[in-house]
């Protein structure tokens, strides 16, 4: 068997930690040149594949790509896009595997959520089909960690890491100043369907910080979430409120819907932080303030948990050892096998068992009254925020890698045009 | 000559660092017992001396001291809460004093900002006059970086580098996923009247960012804002902007005013982020997201900047110094020495200069469109990020002390009441 080219590729929201796992799967492919000629990576994530518009790693040095472990964000490019089903667009699958063609591709690697899982799988059934079988694989990623099967995902650890300092950073704050000013702090995060970004914010309470959380699992109750808020300013002096994203009324809108969805077809949201400060300010006229993370919270490289780096870097290694073991259609995951110590090993699981499944918080993790976290959930999230693993630094800023993401040439006459 | 006690109080907004100068100030006045007997705190700031509610700082061990360095907020409770006119109010300053004499104060270091100075001032002369006379030291401190003479205030420093790496983190997110998805990011920051803290975000652009800049102290021209953005976007696929909370309208309205005030009488801001976003969308059409930093921004202690703390530790210091000295009515300030390499000593300036005065950024660190910062601004602000000082950290949390707090038993019989 002669050796085939691998490709790669970073799909929807970047995290800290993608490039971590970028790194593990070109590391491990230069580490066998007998099996993996090149891996070349999608500008831009899939759409580089279906425009030919391939990225060349093997121009990269070794130590910009050992850097790529350090640097947030997507090295290569990541899309919003997601290729619909093999009925109503079969010309993408096809145009995919006719570029995997004209380049010797007999590895896909996609790194993304559970959308890319579905592409993922549906690329290595096609291929099987049209006569040219590529080993499809899935790098997990999301900071959501709403993939079923892995214990964790590899971008949640870090967000939840920047959630836990920040809540307990703007508390103290808070706390300090509570006798004379602000006592309600409002800190909105992210997370459209699964509140595990919320849940990272109730770690704070093992400091003593009041913190009140509101999931999207559970439908916005007013009443009793001012009930909840008024007693602990009453017992604290102050309290922090950690809304996700996703916080929803009992009729399924979310407090924070502006209308707009983008191109999976997710409402885009943004601002229920300060709706629910002025929902306190008027029923319990306290004085607030409120910070929305957005991005910061995902791109926060400079705050990221070494346990989820080191596994973005295993992610990405154990799915080319997965292709080189001859394996298709699935994706390595992590198992935990000892919570005090944290102990983990890599698993596998099925793409057709990931594809298009969200995880939820489990009721187990979700205290009755539905404003915190249960010792349950503390003892899950503890050992993935665990450990440091600080960025170089030079003259105050971190140092972060910038490819050089020479294209490789093009094969194909046919253009293809992507529409969406 | 016998030893006389010292106060110690926190004023205004806490900051990542201000502890680190309550820590300069403890160890070095507890290095000298022939001078200066015991440091009290004030519980929650001044309030705390005209309630006669002192924290007796020798109980606290020299651990949970030394720990104040790495610890962010008010370790003794801050508060917003101004002293009225000498003409307005005298019972409170005769109040201050009557405490002082009660627990035979020698030493007033107030650690704030521009109202703090003039409070601190005012206690000065009044002692004097009073026949009890108390030595009033400053001790700088203020995110804003707002007071004058001094080259930069402790808690500037550790803002602008979060400022400053959080823009470089999200910019590159931006830039990862602008082909298909967000276009423009929008991230809000503190700054009432001065733009410094916005002025850090303009250090992402010697990473190749494209930032465009609102600064309090330029009026917000839409139009050529607009222009900027389109121009910055279809150049590099995407922008960043970074606008200042006091970012403000040529009449004088800020773009985020909400209508209330707090007790400085300070219009209560929050929200201009979502209002910038919202004229590009409506103007140019791009796909947006913001964020609002808010107390984030100034809890930060995980990324402090190491040359904030060392001068936050440098200023307590220097402050018990003047006053073994003898000094009165005066502040420690920073000297810049050398740029390249950067050097700074410790300088002294009179209160009667310090009070009520407020430091805008120069015309000469603004670009001439009014979106940018100069070379001159860069090289200003460069130092002052310079430097990581991180906390320890267990559990993957950092360690922060919590104090004893415990209060000195009263010796007035008479109560005050704090009215406002």
């Amino acid at each position: 068997m002669t050796a085939k080219n691998a490709f790669y590729a970073q799909s929807g929201g970047v995290t800290a930690v993608i490039n971590a796992s970028a790194c593990g799967v070109i590391e491990t492919a230069r580490a066998h040149p007998e099996k993996i000629a090149n891996v070349y990576a999608g500008r831009n994530g899939i759409i580089g594949a279906l425009v030919e518009d391939l990225i060349d790693t093997s121009q990269e040095s070794a130590d910009d790509i050992a850097g790529l472990k350090h640097t947030p964000s997507g090295g290569f490019g990541s899309c919003r896009f997601k290729l619909k089903s093999l009925e109503d667009n079969k010309r993408e699958y096809e145009r995919l595997i006719e570029v995997f063609k004209a380049h010797d591709i007999g590895y896909f690697f996609y790194n993304g959520g559970g959308d890319s899982a579905d592409t993922c799988y549906k690329v290595s059934q096609l291929s099987e089909k049209m006569g040219f079988p590529v080993q499809a694989i899935h790098v997990p990623k999301t900071v959501d960690n709403d993939l079923p099967i892995t214990d964790n995902c590899p971008g949640f650890g870090s967000v939840a890491k920047y959630i836990a300092v920040s809540t307990r950073e703007a508390s103290f704050d808070v706390a300090s100043m509570c006798a004379t000013s602000t006592k309600v702090f409002v800190l909105e995060v992210m997370g459209r369907h699964a509140g595990w970004i919320a849940a990272a914010g109730g770690l704070a309470e093992s400091h003593g910080i009041p913190v009140v959380i509101l999931f999207p699992e559970v439908e916005f109750d007013q009443e009793k979430f001012l009930a909840n808020v008024d007693a602990k300013v009453k017992e604290h002096g102050y309290c922090t409120i950690v809304v996700s994203e996703g916080c929803h009324w009992p009729d399924g809108k979310f407090l924070a819907e502006q209308g707009t969805r983008d191109s999976f077809g997710h409402a885009q949201l943004g601002g229920a932080a300060p709706v629910v400060a002025n929902i306190i300010k008027d029923a319990l006229g306290y004085k607030y303030h409120w910070a929305v993370a957005d991005y910061l919270q995902r791109a926060a490289r400079h705050i990221a948990s070494k346990s989820d780096v080191d596994q973005a870097y295993a992610m990405g290694k154990a799915a080319v050892e997965l292709a080189l073991a001859g394996k298709n259609s699935v994706m390595p995951t992590v198992v935990r096998t000892s919570n005090k110590p944290y102990r983990w090993k890599i698993g596998e699981a099925r793409l057709s068992r990931v594809a298009n499944v969200e995880k939820m918080m489990p009721k187990s993790f979700i205290t009755r009254d539905g404003f915190g976290i249960t010792q349950k959930c503390r003892d899950y999230l503890a050992p993935l925020i665990a450990g440091e693993a600080y960025p170089e630094y030079r003259n105050g800023m971190p140092v972060y890698v910038q490819l050089k993401n020479t294209p490789v040439p093009r094969k194909l006459k046919r253009r293809f045009k992507v529409s969406r």
